[in-house]
């Protein structure tokens, strides 16, 4: 199952190149108060959601490029990304003193998993906005794990039990001496999508081609099972510290060929199983 | 106007050493569907709640000594702290290996600011959960203001009128060579309370004496008018990256004295013109 937000927030399957509207099916939703609890709405009553879209007589279809694309995931209490985790990129951070800036680069298990802001989360037609177009802006392309359901502690081998579906991400990155969870937060920079996958539509995570093209140039191009922490074992050690909700988003962390964008770039990210989504760099 | 969540996410208005209850104008605020709106619902429509608050016959008093005090803020978007940003804190930072970890401690403008897990989020009564006893985890007492209204690259000159309050907060850290980001939320590794102290009656932050004791010993003593980037220009700073939004929590900073808490401590954090808040530490 294919999953999109698109237009005014309304929710759509797709099927090759158009989608089927079933916003209805959201009437199925709880609602919510003050203080609303933690974890994505949809993701947390996914299987309702679901069955609701299956049982509404859904009649309109619309063609994939006449929607806006919004991110899939609308609330997710943690984008959680994870540092230098394909070797290749570890190799390139080392050797590029724009992307160290005189740290000495290290690997995953040293680094911990860091933040991105929720408010940096935006869609493929909401596009990227620099706010320091001066300074170095890269791309960053991943494979997005979506958690499905709470989980505390728990084990790589239990892992994947809670895991909703996957997406594609983009880890803008502005480049710099600051916090990561600062320079990764910028408005825009989290994009998140085409759509969510289910994970029965994806047998195995850890084998998919990924790609990003600049402008129509091949920038990144690997697979992820070149990862070094893989997703069940990325979902244990993030769950060792904190506990991660329905909705929240794993960004697995960028393969080798990152490099500065600038305004008026198309970027096309691709990954196998999922789509391709096209985001365009603006000035803010 | 100091404004408490407690027991069973019930609102209170607290004079003296108890509470007027005022759940029922919760009512003013409007339902949430999915996609929930960026921002805390409660402090994005604090003046109809107040209002509404003062037109309900509020008639049940509770002595503060027999309820359990949450978080004030229930939904911020970010959390955000401010590194090494007093500079006595700077000095025993850079004096002590159990705290730089061999890296160069350098200052907040270096740094930028960091985030902290919403998820990391809870009240005096929730208390401190240690799941890393065997690593040395730190008290951290700060100041922390409560974003009021929408703000997006902000000057400081204009800064403050986007605070809605104050409250006191415990950066709680486990520290070690893993991102600030993750190593600061572990789940309740944010502490916020015990109540929001309305701006009117905080008529200069920047003078406010702060103090934690740990089993009756006084461990941090200081004051807010020794901070290195105080609220305005924090929320210029924070601004330029990201939009802030009501209910954000800016986390100041902590002072010197710093140290490790163990199972069994009781911490006892207190802001001049806010009031305290006592934490009880366990093993997760």
């Amino acid at each position: 199952m294919k999953l999109c937000r698109y237009d005014d927030d309304r929710v759509g399957l797709v099927e090759g190149d158009s989608l089927t509207d079933v916003t209805s099916a959201l009437d199925s939703l709880p609602d919510m108060r003050w203080p609303v609890p933690a974890g994505d709405a949809l993701i947390a009553h996914l299987d309702e959601f679901l069955a609701a879209a299956d049982e509404a007589a859904a009649t309109v279809r619309k063609r994939l490029a006449d929607v806006e694309l919004l991110s899939p995931i609308a609330n997710p209490t943690k984008i959680i990304g994870a540092p230098v985790n394909y070797a290749k990129h570890l190799a390139e951070s080392r050797a590029d003193a724009g992307i160290h800036h005189n740290r000495d680069i290290k690997t995953i298990d040293h680094y911990g998993l860091f933040l991105k802001a929720g408010t940096s989360l935006v869609g493929a037609s909401d596009g990227i906005a620099l706010r320091f177009p001066e300074r170095r802006n890269d791309h960053e392309v991943e494979l997005v794990a979506v958690i499905g359901s709470t989980a505390d502690r728990v084990s790589a081998a239990n892992a994947m039990a809670h895991v909703a579906g996957y997406t594609i991400g983009l880890d803008m990155t502005v480049r710099g001496t600051e916090d990561r969870s600062f320079r990764k937060s910028i408005d825009s920079y989290s994009v998140i999508g085409p759509w969510l996958v289910t994970t029965d539509e994806i047998p195995d995570p850890m084998n998919l081609d990924l790609t990003l093209t600049v402008n129509g140039d091949i920038r990144q191009q690997s697979n992820t099972r070149h990862l070094i922490f893989d997703v069940p074992r990325l979902i244990e050690y993030a769950s060792s510290f904190y506990t991660l909700y329905p909705g929240d988003l794993i960004m697995t962390g960028t393969p080798d060929g990152v490099g500065p964008v600038a305004h008026g770039d198309r970027l096309v990210a691709s990954i196998e199983g999922i789509g391709s989504m096209t985001v365009d760099v603006r000035n803010a």
